[in-house]
């Protein structure tokens, strides 16, 4: 598998894990060994794994907990650093996201994560990648 | 300088041209040899020089363009792409934002931008790093 299509791979199994409430497994996909960023959508920066996992704690075990789809990722390699933009489908709103990941221990990991909102309704989303379906 | 402060020198330019609705200094900051994507708040992601640089040209010659400021740049370099967090105060709101920047011909030029809101008031933000603060 390319390092591309490894990149959209994990990416993936970033929303599989919120869509499915998996804390361990979104826990694994955070790099350990690097300083980590998460910003959900509406808050501040987190910059701390501990506060950034509880966070995560939080929101996977609330039976609030939103359903999630991933849309229209669009990964590149820019350096040693995967970047994926994408669309998070969620109940009758999206978002749009950054994702960065680095290579740790021969997979990627996230090392930032940033959701806010878009203008777009779930009916305008596609699975066609962001910057094919703008370009 | 360090390359370092140089990413934080650069991002400070990024918010003074985008202050001071400095149309070409705003386009100059931009890669011109990688694709690039930039996420308004509020938004879709924009991948194509042209759009992303129509988007700015419209925000910064309108009578609207809010004030803003940047506090709380946290700068750092990752696989060879400069990783900036930081606060934009816009008047009454704070906005979150990442920037990532790679260097093109001897300069860190922003490759990405992605703004949203958060949930700090102006008073809540200072001038210590994202990270340093919230650690």
């Amino acid at each position: 598998m390319s390092q591309c299509a490894e990149l959209l791979f994990v990416n993936e199994a970033f929303y599989h894990a919120f869509q499915t409430r998996d804390v361990a497994a979104m826990e694994a996909l955070w790099a350990r060994h690097v300083p980590v960023v998460c910003i959900h959508p509406g808050w501040r920066a987190m910059a701390t794994r501990d506060e950034i996992m509880a966070s995560w704690h939080g929101i996977l075990t609330s039976p609030d907990a939103p359903d999630i789809a991933c849309c229209g990722a669009n990964g590149r390699l820019v350096g040693g650093v995967g970047v994926v933009v994408c669309y998070e489908q969620m109940d009758d709103r999206v978002l749009v996201a950054t994702n960065l990941y680095i290579r740790e221990e021969g997979a990627w990991k996230l090392i930032h994560h940033q959701a806010g909102p878009s203008n777009l309704t779930p009916g305008e989303v596609t699975d066609d990648p962001v910057g094919g379906r703008l370009q």
